[in-house]
């Protein structure tokens, strides 16, 4: 597991707090377009700074972070104090919580991006035209990069440290529960950039935890060039139908496995138990099975049998049900179930009558995210990749590895569920942009 | 000249009818949803032809327009009356006449693009990870595809073949003045595609001609998987802020040429009035001159005379003036023409201290389309396209380049100027997306 999967950016279920909740800091639209003036300033340094003076800021942000421990932690207590006495269910609180080792994790990640090569300046593709210029496309970063996240401060060290690796200053707009710790976390940040010899305004807190602070940075259209929301459905829906500034959606993952006639049943149980149960709380964890008839009658006992084992409730039609009969942990799935992205230990489960019909199935309750399908014959695994649409199909492999790490891609900052610019894990290459450059002798376009 | 130049898709100035405009066409909200269904349903066909069935569709509907021609200019007479009769000034009123050359452009348009390579299934990336998963990023058509546009109605032809090649579903918005056009057009082009074997549904025109068909569109998020708005800078602006769909923005160019202490004079001079000149009314012309200080005094009076030469008035800053005197063609510079896209003989000119003096007024004034140096010093290349941020810098070259024909992409839906997905022309590639396929032999990701 590489360190930076231990800070990993992966989606999790949306986070609700409950009774009392910490009073959001107000901010005016003037003060949100001044933070994103002043990042706008930082990033047309930023995207001249070499690899180098990069690499050299990441390491000072991972030092800065280690000597200043302590610091981050009594920040964190005050949060995680704020949210207790809030009555925050314990599974919100521990994601709010730091610790000594959440805090090395941390660095270690910020150490890791220092260590990939710079997505800046790559040529993507090159020419010389018929009449001699010389045309380049070349990577560049996107400039200013906002990301809106939920409670967990580690996103705020990976985020910051994503966007500067790529050349992008980093506005970063987290929840009202981690406000002390992100304060700190940001203070310490921009002070290690700026001693390391790039623009302080490089990663910068947002102005306020309010309401009305998203809606003036996503209406910033012009000063900042992209939005990533990160965080649960209502988040992301309240980004995309509001922003006038680009969005990257990401994350709602309702993923299906789908067992086929011919599918190794071994195979098909690991694989669906790993994608299930690895890591619930995930956007890759699989929502949904689906059996073919071919296979139900030896198949779908086995599985239930394995997803109990699991510690996973099956929500089953009306098939399932009647081939493994009235068991715990069986209950009858409802229509919404299928639509469902339980992030907890559900599972809803049908047979289909082919492969079609688990495609279609796919089409009509998919969210585009990652879909697998378990078979022996090469044909349905062609078909079922050319046709289901989706950011990743899987064939024989558990739909828990739709992630940047996996991919080799070094760092994530999400899974983009869109077709738009990114789909899929989000690496460096990711928050860039492209420009060409021209370079001629004096060529002039002949008139048409 | 390539043929598809002659129905070029190179953003023009906005279109604006005077007097009677012709009566839109209304259309319910669940008109224009139900026809993005449909699109979407033929998407999932398109995305799975194979390149000859596509190619064999675009010479079918090459082989329709010709044959249909009388029926065709027919229609656009009906159109062009109309706006006659509305008073419709004659420069637009040319844009939205066809003739039977215009016809036969638009026919070897498609024939062009059956040529060209198909981008569907071009495999971006490939690798087999270290549990020996094999991993393939591919290319694969966006879904459906919106472009809004105004009164030429060859960009019908244009966008639905480009859609179509890439393995897109077209939703073609289209204006009133061009709605007897478009509506030919559109069934010539869907009855061709279904008599080779592609869905009718493929090539729709939206229902409706009024504003809030525009509306029902750009809100129809999950059916519409991108809009491409194609027209002035006002369409622009609506597009962006209102929809929900994601946006590819296009066109407004600013641009500037900068000539530079060391510029060899003949050479900016012929840069400068092809950049200028060539073809005012599209969105690559350049629109602000700026001299560096020590040019000034030689280039300022040559630069001005080759101008007016060429029918340009010159909006003069104060420094400008001052160099060449009272003369006709050159006025006093407001603020305002330095933000202005003129699209007409008029360019406004300013002295620079220096070429960070020049990088600063771009950045301020600049939209991000194509930005020229004319220079002999090599710093001051490396400076301008390493500091300049748009999506075409060109050096020692006019930036009439900036176009997917002259880049060698063979055909293109439009210049954009946004960071996101595509920057500068978009040919095939740009309208596509990508799929993450992953093949294993079993594997589960292991717990973190």
């Amino acid at each position: 597991m590489s360190t930076l999967e231990q800070t990993a950016p992966e989606q999790t279920a949306p986070e609700q707090t409950t009774g009392a909740r910490r009073a959001s800091v107000p901010a005016t639209r003037e003060e949100v377009l001044a933070s994103a003036r002043r990042a706008r300033v930082a990033a047309a340094e930023l995207a001249v700074a070499t690899r180098a003076i990069k690499d050299g800021a990441l390491r000072a942000m991972a030092d800065a972070v280690l000597d200043r421990r302590e610091e981050i932690l009594r920040a964190n207590a005050l949060d995680v104090e704020a949210a207790v006495a809030a009555a925050t269910p314990d599974s919100l609180v521990d994601r709010l919580r730091l610790t000594a080792s959440r805090v090395e994790a941390m660095a270690a990640g910020l150490r890791e991006l220092a260590g990939l090569p710079d997505p800046v300046g790559t040529i993507v593709r090159g020419s010389v035209l018929p009449n001699g210029l010389e045309l380049q496309q070349v990577r560049v970063p996107m400039g200013v990069v906002a990301i809106i996240y939920e409670a967990r401060p580690n996103v705020t060290v990976d985020a910051a440290g994503i966007a500067l690796k790529s050349g992008n200053a980093a506005l970063l707009r987290g929840s009202a529960s981690a406000h002390e710790s992100n304060k700190v976390l940001v203070a310490i940040l921009s002070a290690a950039a700026a001693a390391a010899g790039l623009p302080a305004d490089a990663v910068q807190l947002v102005p306020g935890t309010d309401r009305e602070s998203v809606t003036h940075l996503m209406t910033a259209r012009g000063l900042v060039d992209v939005i990533i929301p990160r965080g649960g459905a209502g988040l992301i829906a309240a980004v995309v139908n509001g922003s006038t500034v680009p969005v990257i959606e990401t994350g709602v993952g309702n993923c299906h496995v789908y067992v086929d006639a011919t599918a190794d049943h071994t195979m098909a149980l690991q694989i669906l138990v790993n994608s299930k149960a690895r890591r619930p709380s995930v956007c890759n964890a699989a929502e949904t099975l689906l059996v073919h008839a071919d296979a139900a009658p030896t198949f779908v006992p086995l599985a239930v049998a394995a997803l109990r084992e699991a510690g996973v409730v099956v929500h089953a039609d009306a098939a399932v049900r009647e081939l493994v009969g009235d068991v715990p942990g069986v209950v009858p799935a409802t229509d919404e179930d299928f639509d469902t992205e339980f992030l907890s230990l559900d599972i809803a489960a049908a047979v289909v009558p082919d492969i079609d019909a688990a495609i279609a199935h796919i089409t009509a309750h998919g969210t585009g995210h990652t879909e697998a399908i378990v078979t022996s014959t090469l044909a349905a695994a062609q078909r079922f990749t050319a046709r289901v649409d989706a950011a990743a199909v899987m064939v024989n492999a558990s739909t828990a590895f739709t992630d940047g790490g996996e991919f080799g891609f070094g760092a994530e900052i999400g899974i983009s569920t869109q077709k738009l610019h990114a789909r899929g894990p989000m690496g460096l290459a990711e928050l860039t942009s492209t420009k060409y450059v021209v370079t001629g002798t004096g060529q002039i376009r002949a008139s048409s």
